[in-house]
């Protein structure tokens, strides 16, 4: 059941789309106090309450023990000390071994969840405001509470088939002739490849929807050949809009009021990328409506898919931020310079990196009236995003465009994935990509993934071989660096022949994977699962941090520790191991339910599939134009008696027709492996 | 056997204590190749070779898949991508399936060592100089290749007994009144306590070897008052003499040139706590002596202890950087404000601190010979300690005195103890500091630990407890923690009395830890070792990486993680597991040789006793003084037929008489447990 409580005058963000009538009573589940600003809930937790949820944020699959801020943030370094990052997503599951509850709060704004930091059995949510919709949800057990409240917020974005292929992005890609020398690279070494990103260095001085003309000499044509080759080119879009006279997006901007404004009217500006920038203003409709619209530019010269970057939104500097600066700095220079005065000179400049209180001075007009951005803040990447969509929507009615974004708030989901944004060349960001899926999956966004290998940082050769081993499974699937750090295309390592083999694999993977996600899509159901929701009464499951559970089929348990040689895995029923050291070098083993400890060298690749489960594999190919589904191998582990159907979804890969599969079904009859129903395909059977 | 290579001139740094002749030909166990300034040796490394050492530095206990600095370096954020923290420890082993070796690169400049980070399967080693020993090191196992390193650099520091007790820290203890108030709340809580530090505000505006009258009116007095009470006063000693006429240190630096100078002959001027200070160069024999004898001062009002800290030297800004810094803002401010130009004002300011440039420009004057910081870079610390502890030995001749160092270099193990530095309150630390502490032991820091709960960040209230169930077998037991974070005293927490109960069984088996360590140094064994140092043969025991050996007779598995209720443990032989949640509640569990998952809950702390060894066991005390070793309980996992004798170091706890040791001798006959030697004490027995 799902129960709404109405605290004052909320604003409709758009994370809902049941409507659900309030209760006219009060909740009581949790205490509730007031000061002048804000509004505080605590609940007191038993010592084993167990608390997921939360979407993209840090720590782990189980958030208790931390002090949590919903805030969209821009902090490419997101170590341990850390609250905040890219996406705000309210909603919580507290496992209590009587009750199941999840809690949604549909607030714009700030809110602090602590979980257990300050004292280990509270947990105290502080929502900085006192207008906003709560959600209670009651259920048996975690996937209960998570597909209603998946109800409540509806259907998940589906992209392409092409970008469930290997996807290679690196801020450093400068023009052309790099993004061409990239591709023949991969085709050299024969590593299969769908895309390649372009990042900021493609446009006119970071001019969104420009191309520079002297990178890329015809673009359209460029982009035409690089997609007969099966590579699509996929371009950011950054939210700060140039000003710069004469740039069309600038002056229609500005002359139909459609950007963010100052209390005094005038056009707030920020210095981002491009230098100074004014911020489109996403919810205000026309604005929203006239910006997605701008996409059309690069989709009528052959574009397919997006990014949408820098959606927090980033502020570098805001032009009263520097005025304060340099006024603060000659006061700081007035006297002698102590060490007070060392550290007020250092503070003075690094505070101007988005700083909060610039959130307090521009404003957003949503159907007339205005709010601060502080207010409304975790709509902003969630709205630019819903602008592009709707915009796909009338650009190609029946195309899947790909689209992801950086920032993003509960509802984001339906209009696009997210990346979980700039991470490090750290192996516990591995770990920490793993809980995020488990997580972000709760809240509906299916579509996402790490920027593999890291992306601040020089990567090692091993983190990036042992990150594309858990990357073939994010449904996106993208190696991502920064400029000046060390360059991380899968060719450029000793190690490249493992990565090809892996990269394989997963196209090997792809109708298992795609399978997965859509029916995860149009049924509400998650494609990464914790272990506990399928397992809900086992109490060892519900602690496992570092294995995952994909579909119904197979689970899975990363390398993710420098020098490991193999894991602990617990098995919460009997699989069987499969370690592949490509898509056809391949050892099986059964395991008992239970713990085990598997050896992993750094070349091999671990899939457990289920009991009485069975996974589909093709053969790799250069890229997904050229997956050949006709031929296929199931694999499975169907004990004798039993049967089990996968239903393969398998469609022309870009209308918006996801519902229709085809059955492979299959039973074990005497320890032989025969199909109960036969797809007119080419399917060879292993039982393991 | 240990092998000595000469490189051009090298410096005697005071490494090494064995005069070993240099090799007459040249290494062949590196290539080796020169450009103009620096010295490169590479190895090719095979696919399982592990990589143990580098002492104090960042990541696993196998050193292999990054890249590490050794340049003692001022870095409280020391995350993952970090390659270089406070100490600088030029020690490796390579252990390969066939041979196993050592190698020590004695050299006060910096060196990076690439052990697999580029090319897996490749050693760089990059020495920035010409002139160093290399010593090579063969030996059957990594414990013997050890054991022979730690001889030819001489035996560990030992410090007086009550430095094994807890130890209480905060920068932010103002006063008596805030030291006063914390030793209460201990006593009232009745938390065991042996000492409380005294962080850089007790001084005269930050003056070394001064205390701040208006809050110490009777410094000497309360300094005895403590010590009735049984606790030990530890103040801080910068390694800056802040610039003020009248204030001696300074004056008689000054006249006696017994500061770092400029290439012009004047003192060098850097801004750290104190605003400008002088560094003393301690690497000039006459300004080593004259600094240690300060020390003195602060003996005489009854200081039993000290630590030497931002002794890298940490610098928050040279002269010349400031200078240049303001040339540069007014170059940058002539343009208008781009984002090049905005980057460049932030990196203008924040490259001031700790700026490497900084130190080509002073100079250590060394027998005669002026050598530019850069070059002895790493021996600053070291350098700093030693002259304290050379004063000691005047000052207080069979004393032993608490002396550890924040930054360090090999050599400094014979002088003092160092903690990790300044870490933060994240979980990541507490296993890095496991692994530390590993590494530090074959380096001879014997006596070391981390700050518990974390220095920087606020704490949270589980890994505070989890932090100090690892702390209590740490010899440096102390909590601190930064000014401006939270409190983490254990009687702040709803789990204090957990908290204590984890104090209390610190103190329980300080007869254990103190005879194991005294064992240790006396021995040039380790206190901490890694379980391939007792299995060399055992190729699982070889990629743990949490589990680590006290002495002869016990492993520990410390919990780590957020949330873990238990966790995974490998056992090379037969354990029996012993869960106390106090000194008095504890559970017994025999474990098979193999993988085990074991149970922990919040309030419990397990140690395994390895098969046919014994370890002592007394009450617990309000502080070392108090302990009574008269009676005691030994707990033993002997198995019938058996038999283990535990060499028990009781001695006064403060003179330097270390060597003699009273035998327990236990034997299982026919399942029951009796003395093979008992001396004349009460001591219970507990076969499991």
């Amino acid at each position: 059941m799902i129960y709404r409580y109405n605290y004052n005058n909320p604003l409709n963000t758009g994370a809902v789309v049941k409507n659900i009538s309030y209760q006219q009573q009060g909740q009581d589940f949790f205490a509730q106090r007031t000061n002048d600003e804000n509004t505080i809930f605590t609940r007191k937790m038993d010592k084993d309450d167990i608390v997921f949820g939360l979407g993209e944020t840090l720590r782990g699959i189980n958030k208790r023990g931390w002090r949590y801020e919903s805030y969209c943030s821009d902090d490419a370094l997101h170590h341990e000390g850390k609250s905040a990052i890219y996406g705000a997503h309210n909603f919580l599951i507290i496992k209590n071994e009587n009750i199941t509850s999840g809690i949604f709060i549909d607030f714009p704004g700030k809110i602090i969840f602590d979980i257990g930091s300050k004292n280990y059995c509270l947990m105290e949510i502080t929502v900085f405001g006192k207008d906003f919709d709560l959600y209670l949800i009651s259920g048996n057990n975690e996937q209960e509470v998570t597909t209603q409240f998946r109800t409540l917020i509806g259907k998940s974005y589906i992209p392409p088939l092409w970008a469930f292929g290997y996807q290679q992005s690196r801020w450093g890609y400068r023009n052309a002739e790099d993004v061409l020398k990239i591709a023949d690279e991969f085709e050299q070494e024969g590593i299969p490849l769908d895309s390649i990103y372009l990042d900021i260095d493609y446009m006119q001085r970071y001019k969104n929807f420009t191309v520079d003309k002297e990178k890329f000499p015809d673009f359209q044509a460029f982009v035409r050949k690089m997609k007969e080759r099966g590579i699509r080119l996929v371009p950011i879009i950054d939210a700060g809009v140039k000003i710069e006279e004469g740039y069309e997006v600038y002056e229609e901007g500005v002359k139909n009021n459609y950007f963010c404004k100052r209390e005094d009217g005038s056009d707030f500006v920020a210095g981002v990328w491009p230098g100074k920038t004014h911020f489109p203003d996403f919810l205000n409709k026309k604005a929203s409506k006239w910006f997605g619209n701008w996409y059309k530019t690069l989709i009528d010269q052959g574009i397919e898919g997006f990014w949408n970057d820098m959606n927090e939104p980033a502020i570098f500097y805001s032009e009263e931020g520097i005025e304060k600066a340099l006024s603060n700095f000659d006061k700081i220079m007035q006297k002698p310079l102590d060490v007070t005065g060392y550290f007020a000179l250092l503070d003075n400049f690094n505070q101007l990196s988005n700083n909060r209180e610039d959130h307090k001075i521009f404003f957003h007009n949503i159907d007339g009236k205005l709010y601060p951005h502080n207010e409304v803040h975790n709509l902003y990447g969630f709205y630019m995003t819903k602008s592009a969509s709707e915009a796909f929507e009338k650009i190609s009615p029946n195309k899947r465009v790909l689209m992801f974004s950086r920032s993003s708030y509960i509802g984001m989901h339906r209009y696009g994935g997210i990346w979980t944004g700039d991470n490090c060349s750290w192996w516990s960001h591995i770990l920490l990509g793993i809980q995020q899926m488990a997580s972000l999956n709760m809240c509906g966004f299916l579509y996402s993934g790490t920027d593999i290998g890291g992306f601040g940082g020089d990567t090692s050769e091993d983190l990036m071989l042992r990150w594309l081993q858990f990357g073939i499974f994010t449904p996106l699937m993208r190696n991502h660096s920064a400029f000046n750090t060390r360059e991380q295309e899968p060719f450029r390592f000793s190690l490249k022949n493992e990565m090809k083999n892996t990269i394989e694999l997963r196209y090997s993977l792809i109708p298992f994977i795609y399978s997965t996600f859509i029916d995860a899509a149009i049924n509400d159901k998650m494609y990464f699962k914790p272990l506990s929701f399928d397992f809900p009464q086992d109490k060892r499951a519900a602690l496992v941090e570092d294995q995952l559970f994909i579909g119904d089929e197979i689970m899975i348990a990363p390398i993710y520790q420098q020098g490991a040689k193999g894991r602990y895995v617990y098995l919460p029923e009997d699989m069987v191991l499969v370690k592949f050291k490509s898509y056809g070098q391949r050892t099986y083993q059964r395991l008992k339910k239970g713990d085990s400890y598997i050896s992993v060298e750094l070349d091999e690749i671990p899939i457990f599939i289920r009991k009485n489960k069975a996974i589909p594999l093709i053969k790799p190919a250069k890229n997904t134009d050229q997956l050949d589904w006709a031929n296929m191998e199931m694999l499975a582990y169907i004990e004798d008696g039993e049967s089990y159907t996968f239903n393969l979804y398998k469609d022309d890969g870009y209308s918006k027709n996801y519902t229709s599969f085809i059955k492979i079904g299959l039973e074990n009859h005497n320890d032989e492996l025969t199909f109960t129903e036969k797809p007119n395909i080419n399917i060879s059977l292993t039982n393991i």
